[in-house]
């Protein structure tokens, strides 16, 4: 009864509607997962708790769930076409989970990922190791929590546009994240635009779509 | 003395550094300016005051400074290869200044802009209107102050990547833009980053880091 | 003991008052449910959790609840007279719970509602498909979370006024529904007006206030 | 160039577009104001500085300039059918000039006032005094600064809806008018409901709704 | 070991160190509980939880516990000298706890108080009933949550101090007790001063100062 | 036109009504002054520019202004009965103006005062030299910016009440105030109180409460 | 898998990574311990709560756990050479836990300390008591919560630098810790520098830093 | 009249009474600063206007004022003893104000300094290009503006104790300073304390605090 599902925003935006699962109760997932997977052949839920996921796996066989990133996954996932590739790249190994949903939902939405995770400021030659990596890059994923200078020091070294996800890893005057979100909205680096905190989801998309422009099939 | 211009930045980056002219005297940045002007072929600085300007008109007598904008160009822009384009749009027309930097800026770095200007919400005609100029972009900045609601309808209406631009316009509870960063930061709709409250410059910076990839030269 | 009910709020403002459970102990609301419906032959209490609701129906065996909006009534809600309606329209299939408190605290005091849930701006053409019943209404209550964006694009197609009910719906630098609130303050579209966050309650009685003086009866 | 004015409002909301005069250049003003008042026989601009009304005043010669409130009319209002009326109430003397641009944008869109000014809660007789104004009232724009409890002690003593102005008016933890804005916000009184810090012409604007569905013709 | 416990704080400010007991172990409290009663043949402590109060009440047999106002006392308080007495006065049924706080605070210290509970300004007729009451008071402890406005209507018709304490009572915009605060803090009604959010305890303390100095024996 | 003077406030309360002058005109100051001169036979206004101060000068020959604290008063102060006196107290000496504002609002309103300015936490023994006259005291308002440590270290040493007035004297993470606002409402020490940021106005009005209330005469 | 332990640490800044227990679950500690403990001899990890511990106890017998500060010790701490020795002083007994982690940070690098435990303002005695042993410090953490003026009035007393930890003690206007944050960042006195909230940790560790200059052996 | 300066702090603390100017009027500062000169033959005054500094030049021929970082100082400042140094380095041009002031501090206290401007992180190779000079530093001042990395890098590569000194500069969301501010206090890297937004007088003293005691005379 009160959900209107938005069945026609792949072919006004390109990508299917991702289920918000946070409040959702399992069923309505469900329901909501059902009429997605009908319309685009595959879906995808984040914030999916371990009991909900349980639930999910149940009712669709084939699904998978990621207990890092929290997301269930239902169909086939499209092969990435060409070489072209976005990194992920994490500052500690507390932000796993949303470095991996970003992962995830650039191989759910069809992009191939190069993973780099825990190479923090701290330790800066665990960055500069990868540089080779990182400069083949056509979008770059940067998570970071806490102080949140990743992304500033990785824009000064790339070409690819940037976009930094902060997390809400740390405590006391990160207060849930915030530091990290306006350290990278003040980036002094050029090329760095900024998601939600805890956004995965959010940086995986933009990503996506930038590799999309790329390899110029994104408006067919 | 007191500065150290970071000349190796076209090369690393793919732009040459740009001036933040807000704090810098006019002497400064002319000397800086002249340091770029001389790497790269043409300078660009931002908030830059009409007095600056003059300063910097009788230095450089090619220079040209747009009052809007408050930037001040030097060297000849770089035609833009093929016709991909970017669109800035903004939502009212006090949002006028900070649009123009973003255009600006796309211009000055070598990519095709189209102008949509005061295509607020509140008027939503004035946007839907113009659809297919939207649907034709290959990165759109969207530009807002207020409640800066425009990022979230756009971008559920296209499929390029949206790079919104909050503003300081409004008053009161605007609290100097922080009410439409964290409305563009929370965009139920998929496909929108974010840069800092007025940083035009920023949102059409990577604007054009997506077209380069598009063009698929960025890496030359 | 520690509770006076102003049992002569309904002559002054036309409204019985009604019980703000949140914090209180199941017995203390039945207590004060108990005085209410002697005054005022009906009764409605807010935030009740489930347990609590037991409690309630045992003390009163004709007394409803939902938990959807975690709301306990009793006695004869008032039939609505004429055929002049308020909206209830929400943003995403989270905000449900806020939008129905709404609902039902129109019912409840004697109002005509739609409901149009699940219409948020990303997906447009859920929100322009009933511009008729949007139309049509006297009043529109209207919920959204994260960004808020919802009251905004509605004022600017309507003629009546909307009470916008930003919801916590979100994460992240959504702060619990701030971003929501202040998007809504400073809405560019006129004849929004704002309640507190997650207030449904207040919307729906905004909206009912509109209704009764459009009926002509509200000073009787 | 850069405007586009939204012509068709008054048809589509009831009400011409009113100019925010706040960052606009005189010309600017003139010009928007020029188009407006051509489309609907008046026009209105709100935040105009002394220096600019000089100019729309040398341009427009029936235009008249209210320095209390920095607004700018042009052309005839229309007379208020009927004796329904709207109260704008405000609680100190140095709220004078957000109160009165309530009032004059009620007489703008046709709608009878009646002001009482100076009414704060610290001397409760100036308000209980005037009972029988505000309870004659349809609706009522009640304006404070500092801790704006004006509207809470209002709203428990009517029945028509409030819609509640919070001013900058204070100092220090006043926080340009977050303390009053918040505690509107709040109030646990129903029926009210808030609109942005200073925002005089939203809670006029507001305040006119109401009374048109009142007279019946809301939909004509 | 790790506590040092202020003894000379009775001879040197009037009154024993009452004891912190939120984060405290049972084990911990009990300890300086001993120590305090030994020094001061009374102690108090505040914040305690059902389940350390039982621990404190096997250790301390004579020990009284209430459960509203969380605070474990133990010894005989002051019987209050002459009749003169303060007022804790309380705005909504859900502020009872910190208000009972205030008043055993009272007690504890020798002092006399009247309770006048659940007095909230939406319902003017309950506080304007008992102006007696309040008139005749010494102090005066104002309780309340939400928009925070019983103090300044309060102090307006009164001539004794007004110790405001803001309670964390009411959700969203009330950011636990900040909307309170901030009101407080800007009452434009003059002899109101604040202390912390939820700080029944203080609010008391300072009532009781008054009426030592007005007894004349402060110093002795 | 827009003022009503609250002239019954001082039978009510016990002090006339003190005009504060900040956004209002020296004309309408000047008015209300005139009223309240008339009503209670001396007049009080703060916040006042030198220019205003100038006007109302000429038009109150007998007027006095301190332009540290930017106060007008005109008429006879009364005369302090007996010799209980307050403190006012300040940390550094740029408190300078809020502190006197305190003890000006004391003189005018009948109080005896001892000022004891510069006495910073962070050179301690400018505080112990005064023990004395501290511990004589029957209440005290202590002033400070920055931190605001200054309360919570006298209220461990005496036994009167004590009213906190943080001021914005700082810079950076000071907040205008807020840093020793909020210092001041969690101190460790019991007996203090707080009023708003600058407010010098507001804590010598609460000391003179305290005295009045000593001196037995507080409800004549 | 996703963790890439910063090895080179210890060379490249003279201490070796010390593990951030938080959000890691206990296996993920236990790896990284093992990989530290086999390059430096030693390992230690912050915020590890019991149950984890005792996991880590089973993988590592020698393993020593504090529940009071939460921190797991594994391997020989080294002796502190000379007898240079930093203070780490607290304010109330709840800061406990934060004192404790600062303290056995030090321990564990290397310097040896002195612990004066519920020294706060409220009872000056308690710090003047120990001057001597404060002023033979080469360093200082200073640990407290509520309004943290201790590092202020510290700072005063002595010559060394004072490194200001503020604790999360305290409720409502605290806001977890910030109040203590922002009196400890304005500072009046000289020498304070502070870290985050509850930061223990990093507070011992500036001091070791600040011993290990005095020893003269810093960049061996 | 209203100065006591604390003219025992040199003995107390090692450093004579720094004055801060910011609010005081030349004659004041003029007035305190021969006082200092009297007791230590040296003064420093920080935030100094212009137009102040000339009224003190010609009351004290010998002072020297830098416009950069607006201080004015008299008398002879101390020969460095030994070869140890501080670093001050800075992240962008802007931020030489603050640099200037902590490196004029560090002077007037007698410590050797370093240099090192306009090395932000966004052009990492010109703070790699000096980590010779910072490696053999005993402390170093770290300055820097928007998202005020430079620290958490800096940290990452060195061995003593790093004082980070966040800026104003920036605009939108760094929220004056607030944005770097935050960064530096959740630093990820170790060794890193913080002090107040623009305050270098801060940044350079504990760095002094630190020389001192490398150098073994801290306590003579
Ligand atoms: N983790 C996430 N963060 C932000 N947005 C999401 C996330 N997961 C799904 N969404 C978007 O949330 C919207 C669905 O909201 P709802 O109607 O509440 O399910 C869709 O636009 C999704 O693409
Ligand atoms: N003082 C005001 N406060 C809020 N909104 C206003 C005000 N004055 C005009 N408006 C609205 O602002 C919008 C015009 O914005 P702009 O395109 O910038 O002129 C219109 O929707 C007006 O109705
Ligand atoms: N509920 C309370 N709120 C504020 N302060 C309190 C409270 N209860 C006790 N205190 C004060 O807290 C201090 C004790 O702190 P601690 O050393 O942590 O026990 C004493 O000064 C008490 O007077
Ligand atoms: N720029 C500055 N930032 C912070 N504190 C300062 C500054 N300049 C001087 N001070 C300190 O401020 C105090 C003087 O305050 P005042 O009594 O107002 O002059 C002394 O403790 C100084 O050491
Ligand atoms: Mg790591
Ligand atoms: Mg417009
Ligand atoms: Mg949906
Ligand atoms: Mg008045
Ligand atoms: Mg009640
Ligand atoms: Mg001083
Ligand atoms: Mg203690
Ligand atoms: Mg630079």
């Amino acid at each position: 009864g009160h959900t209107r599902v938005d069945l026609e925003r792949e072919c006004r935006t390109g990508a299917p509607e991702v289920i918000f699962g946070e409040r959702k109760p399992a069923e309505q997932i469900a329901e909501i997962m059902a009429a997605v997977l009908h319309a685009s052949g595959r879906a995808l839920a984040t914030r999916v708790s371990g009991e909900k996921a349980a639930v999910l796996m149940e009712r669709f066989p084939d699904a998978r769930y990621d207990a890092g990133s929290r997301m269930v996954a239902v169909g086939e996932f499209p092969e990435p076409p060409g070489d072209a590739y976005a990194v992920v790249i994490s500052a500690g190994s507390s932000d796993y989970s949303v470095a991996e949903e970003a992962a995830l939902t650039l191989e759910f939405l069809g992009s191939r990922v190069q993973r780099l995770y825990d190479c923090g400021v701290a330790g800066l030659h665990r960055l500069l190791d990868r540089l080779d990596v990182l400069r083949g890059a056509s979008a770059i994923v940067a998570v970071a929590g806490m102080e949140g200078a990743l992304p500033s020091v990785l824009a000064g070294l790339v070409k690819c546009p940037v976009f930094a996800v902060p997390t809400s890893v740390g405590y006391g005057a990160s207060f849930g994240g915030l530091a990290a979100l306006l350290a990278m909205l003040n980036s002094c680096a050029n090329g760095v635009s900024v998601v939600n905190i805890d956004n995965g989801f959010g940086g995986g998309f933009n990503a996506h779509l930038v590799l999309c422009s790329m390899r110029g099939h994104r408006h067919s």
